[in-house]
C-alpha cells in the first residue's frame, strides 16, 4: 500500500449534513459551543450550515450567525451549503470561505430533490461563479456530486455521466469538485475506479470524498479514495445524520473513527482525540434520544496508541 | 486497486467465537438449525465449536454432536477450535476437517490466557501434529495467531516476533497459519505490512485473516488483507461476540456485511443474501437481548445490486 499523503483534512459536516436530517433544532448557543470546541480540538474545516429557506430547514436557519462566529476563529475554513444562486448570494454576503453546491449525477434524483436537471444545475454554477466574481468575493465554489455511485430512485448511475458532469462543472467555473455517495452504494473498487478517472479530468481540483456508512463500507471507501490521492474527507461527529431511506441505519462516516483510522496509520489530521471525544459526549447529550453511531467513543484508543502519545 | 482473487471464503465463526462470549447457552437444536441454514445459504466453512472443558465454556459443550451433524452436509468444511493436545485428540476423534489452534503472539497475553508461553504452544503444535499423523487423520492443523497487531495487556507486539512465530509454527508442523486481531488494534497499513511480510515466510500457508471491528476498521482491514492476496476471512453472523474489553463494542466483523463487500465488488463468496439475512433474523430472535451488530440487515441491498440479481 502506498501512502499518498502524510496529512489529510477531515472536514466536519455534522452541523449541516448531520443536523439537517434530525427533526429537532439545536439552539444556536449549542451550535456556537460545538464550533468553538471543534476548533479547539483541531478541526480546521467546518460546514456550519446551509443557506436554504428556513421554512424548508428550520434547523439551519441560524447559518449566517454561525458563519460570523466561525470567521473569528483563527485558521478555520468556514463552509456552507448553498442550493442555488440565491443561497450563493447569501453565502457571499456572509463571508463564508467556501460554498458547497450539491449536484446530483442521477437525473431522477436531481429532478426529485432539486427540481432541476443536472445540466440546469451546471448552468446555475456558471451564474454563481459570475456573481461571486462580480462581488469581488474569494468564496470558493465547490461542487458536491452526489449519487455518484448509484441512486435510490434511479438505481445505476453511469460513471461516464458522472465524469461528463465533473468536466462540465469545472468548465462552468467551479473551483473544486468532490464525489459523494450519500446513499451508501459505493464499494472500494467503485471508489478506486471512479476517483482515478475523475482525477484524470479534474487533477487537484478533485478535492473531496463524501461517504456514508449505510452498509458498513464507509471507512473502507475512505481508504480507497485516500489511496487514489484524495486528502480531504467529509465526516460527522458521532456519525449523526442517519439515512432517510433506512431508518436507524448509519449516515455519514463518523469523524472520530476517521480521525482514528488516519492517526493509527501515522497520517496527521491535526485533531485531538480527548477534545474530540469530550465534544462528542456533549453533542450526544444535546441530541439525547437520537441514534448516534461510531465505535471509538465506546472502545477507546488502543493501549498501543496511548503509549505512543 | 488490483483484484487478487475473484472468489473468497467467508468462514463463519459465530457458533464458536460468537457464542463463547455470550453467557447464555444456545440449545443444541438451534445450533443444528443454524448450521443447516448456513450451509443452505452457501456457507462452506463453519467453525462449529471448541473442544475445551465444559466447565470453562458450557456454551460449547455440544461440539462433538455439532461436528457429527456438520459432517453430513455436502461440501462443508467443519472446523473446531482446540486449545491443546487433549482438545486436538477430541477433534481428531470427532472427524472434524480442520482444527484451529490459538497462539497468542503477545507473551503476556499468552501467559494470562493460555498459561503457556508462545514457544510452549509451538511445542504443543509439534505434539498435535505427531498425534494427528499417528492417528492417520487428515484433520488440518491451522494456527490462529492472535494479538498479532497488539495486545490489551502487553501493548505493542513486535512484528518480528509475530513473524518468528509464523515460521516456528510451520516448522512445528502446522498446515496453515492465520493472523488475528481479536482486540481491534489493527489498521489497514499495519495489515498490509504484516500480511505481506508473513506471506514471504508462509506463502500459501498464510491462509486466514481474522479481524474484529472494535474500532470500526474491520472491513477496511479485510480489504487490506485481501489486497495482499488473502482469500479466507473469519466473520460472525450479526457480528455476535462483542469485545470483552469494551462492553457493547462490536466484536468480529459481520458475516453479512463482509459478504456484501465482496459481492458488491464482483468477488464471489457463494453465499446467498436472502437466506443469510433470514438466518440472521432467526439468530437475532434466539439471542434476543444480546447486542448484535452489522449494517446490511437494516439498510438492505442497494437498488443497483437488486437490479443486477
Amino acid at each position: 500500500m502506498h501512502a499518498p499523503s502524510p496529512h489529510v483534512t477531515v472536514r466536519e459536516v455534522g452541523l449541516r449534513d448531520g443536523l439537517q436530517s434530525i427533526a429537532r433544532t439545536l439552539p444556536t448557543a449549542q451550535k456556537l459551543e460545538w464550533i468553538r470546541d471543534a476548533h479547539a480540538a483541531g478541526q480546521r474545516e467546518i460546514e456550519v450550515g446551509s443557506f436554504v429557506p428556513a421554512r424548508l430547514l428550520p434547523q439551519l436557519a441560524d447559518t449566517a450567525e454561525l458563519v460570523a462566529f466561525a470567521k473569528t476563529l483563527p485558521g478555520l475554513v468556514t463552509s456552507v451549503l448553498v442550493p442555488n444562486l440565491k443561497g450563493a448570494e447569501a453565502a457571499i454576503a456572509s463571508g463564508a470561505d467556501l460554498m458547497l453546491l450539491p449536484l446530483s449525477a442521477s437525473h431522477a434524483h436531481s429532478l426529485a430533490n432539486l427540481r432541476r436537471t443536472p445540466d440546469e444545475v451546471v448552468q446555475d454554477i456558471a451564474r454563481i461563479r459570475a456573481a461571486r466574481d462580480a462581488a469581488g468575493s474569494r468564496c470558493l465554489i465547490e461542487v458536491g456530486m452526489s449519487t455518484a455511485f448509484g441512486c435510490t430512485i434511479q438505481g445505476a448511475v453511469d460513471p461516464n455521466e458522472v465524469l461528463r458532469l465533473v468536466q462540465a462543472v469545472l468548465d462552468a467555473g467551479a473551483d473544486r469538485v468532490g464525489l459523494a455517495d450519500t446513499v451508501g452504494y459505493a464499494d472500494p473498487r467503485m471508489v478506486s475506479e471512479l476517483f482515478e478517472r475523475a482525477r484524470r479530468i479534474a487533477g487537484e481540483r478533485l478535492a473531496c470524498a463524501h461517504f456514508h456508512d449505510t452498509r458498513g463500507l464507509g471507512i473502507a471507501n475512505v481508504m480507497a479514495a485516500w489511496q487514489t490521492g484524495i486528502t480531504r474527507f467529509d465526516a460527522c461527529l458521532a456519525g449523526i445524520g442517519g439515512c432517510p431511506h433506512a431508518p436507524g441505519a448509519s449516515g455519514n462516516v463518523t469523524t472520530e473513527d476517521l480521525v482514528y483510522l488516519f492517526a493509527s496509520m501515522g497520517v496527521q489530521t491535526g485533531q485531538d482525540f480527548e477534545r474530540l471525544l469530550a465534544l462528542r459526549a456533549k453533542v450526544a447529550q444535546w441530541l439525547d434520544g437520537e441514534t448516534l453511531h461510531g465505535t471509538l467513543w465506546r472502545a477507546g484508543l488502543p493501549k498501543t496508541m496511548k503509549e505512543a502519545a
